[in-house]
């Protein structure tokens, strides 16, 4: 085997070691069984106990109780979330307000509209995303509230969550899922696809508060009814299978870790050793404006001098690091650094945007 | 490592030990790149190359042009093509049939009746789905036909495709997908869960005709629309990219064992020690009436002594064989003999069911 690099990828992303050596020994065999990960049927002993594992774990992570929150392990990523929420939470002529904070709320936002009316409470946009949007102008009696937790492709965050009056808040969490101690009882329905902190592509999970979920409309295609899925605890259909069981050993490993507060520390330790590398000279220039908005999963940055930016990718790649690119749709430069992400690949970055700048700022 | 087990699984399902072992390679690391398969971005060299050899190998295999046909990579399972499909080619007012010859062609037609007039062409559902039903009431001006070309509960299958006329023919291909030649181009639209012959749960393989797919309907949730999956390479979103490597690498293996036409073959001659066994005794009996629809895949049967059912499945299970139990909603035995099967499997079962009946019948 090579060795392994510092992958700054933001999703697919960097899983914990541990974890990956387990997955291949399960895909060569599961427990004893004879038989691949791969290969166990979902209704067998060998995946239910991964299963109903995988769904208790994510519960007691994020502090809920099965009473109040079904967990549902569902596909089709994030993007498909963005159509679920509103079609099962917003029928014609009702309102759902939407907090654009980034290019992903933008498109939950679009894909929103089709259903019902789905009003933009608050954006950053015309400020490039650079913070995150405080004032809400709240419809009274919206269906809901919808808030992207962190933006993967502009570097921001939530760190408080906004106040909604009554209203439920629905988010899509994906890049920071698992990743930061909060009230989770907060939301009415958190989503987030697997690929960051969580998993492989390939599963998303789903947290809704029961008393939410019993307001749902009816009448929807079934496979597209959030009921339909805690009805038959995410089994109606085949679930994939091997990205659940990976997610289970990922829940282990951050129970192992110390639960969400312990990992927050490391995150917010590891993120502070970046932007203090990148606060330090004018090379560097953060396109993130709020200081209190940085996000702690994805860094995003340019270089003030831009006929640099080649050199310094060509440095990094030579250090063994890879995924620094920023999203083609901003350009610049992205280090995300997830759950699993090493604080010595951290340090390793931070010392090389510190020589660099020394030598070519 | 266990001794590996034949395990009969209607799916998840058996997959071939060389591909196995491979997948397990990349979990460690992929291509030499220091990264595990479930860590490279979906949008780098690593993936993209994985990704557009399946895409390429699919069509190769059915016999398919990338002109005429769009290789598309989803998720969701079967459960989400029964609304995808009618969500996209069927508005209120307008007709499909569907041929309902088991229970997941009738769950494939009560979603379609969310969108439009969704009709019973045929059903053999009064003689409890045992045989393919032939006389089909058509709809002149259909906008199309849905068929389930093979039916894994049940154990029968299509041999010959039906005529409809010139309207489009969609099906269903879960769970006889990559097992049979035929002639691909017949097809509007196919669809079929992986986790049958192509690989593990997580992925939805579909090709659909690209002049079909221009009559789809606009103005859906982009991530329900077909055509934004074929505008970008199934790269709208992220794919779920171990699955997608994996279906990979078992198409490598299908062209390896010389391509549908010999896989075919070997399928046969597997099913065909399995129906001697079964018919040469009473103690066995076959809900499938019509032999000419019985399924290559999918091998049911029940004990006309029903006490001796236990007795059957222990002796089975001290045998190292695993997952016979028919379907929960019919009951009796299934044997799944996919294209990985072995044929030394299904010549131990047809040993043990020719020794059990002479104990025991």
């Amino acid at each position: 085997m090579s060795e392994r690099i510092y992958n700054f990828s933001a999703g697919p992303a960097i899983l914990p070691e541990t974890v990956l050596a387990e997955a291949a020994e399960g895909v060569r065999e599961i427990g004893g069984s004879g038989m691949s990960i791969l290969e166990v049927s979902h209704r067998g002993k060998h995946y239910e106990a991964i299963h109903s594992d995988a769904e208790a774990a994510l519960l007691r992570v994020l502090g809920l109780s099965a009473d109040d929150y079904a967990p549902l392990f569902l596909q089709g990523g994030a993007s498909l979330q963005f159509a679920m929420v509103p079609q099962n939470f917003l029928s014609p002529g009702q309102t759902a307000d939407y907090v654009v904070s980034g290019d992903w709320g933008a498109k939950a936002l679009k894909e929103a509209k089709v259903f019902g009316e789905a009003r933009e409470a608050a954006s950053s946009k015309s400020e490039g995303y650079s913070h995150i949007p405080k004032d809400l102008d709240l419809t009274p009696g919206a269906q809901y509230v919808h808030i992207t937790t962190n933006n993967t492709i502009e570097g921001t965050g939530y760190f408080a969550l906004p106040a909604v009056g009554g209203a439920p808040l629905v988010a899509d969490s994906s890049s920071d899922f698992l990743a930061l101690q909060r009230d989770y009882n907060k939301f009415a329905l958190l989503y987030a696809g697997a690929q960051k902190n969580a998993g492989p592509a390939g599963v998303t999970m789903v947290v809704v508060r029961r008393s939410f979920l019993a307001t749902a409309r009816t009448g929807l295609p079934k496979i597209l009814a959030y009921q339909t899925h805690a009805e038959a605890n995410s089994l109606y259909n085949t679930p994939p299978t091997f990205a659940v069981y990976v997610v289970g050993l990922v829940l282990k490993w951050v129970e192992a870790q110390g639960g969400l507060a312990a990992v927050e520390a490391r995150n917010r330790e590891k993120a502070a050793i970046l932007y203090a590398a990148l606060d330090e000279t004018p090379l560097y220039e953060l396109a993130v404006t709020d200081k209190a908005d940085r996000s702690l999963m994805n860094v995003t940055w340019r270089l003030t001098n831009p006929a640099l930016e080649a050199d310094f990718l060509a440095e990094a790649k030579a250090a063994r690091m890879d995924g620094l690119k920023g999203h083609r749709s901003v350009g610049g430069f992205r280090a995300s650094i997830y759950n699993a992400f090493p604080r010595a690949g951290v340090q390793a970055l931070a010392d090389l945007l510190r020589d660099f700048a020394q030598r070519k700022g």
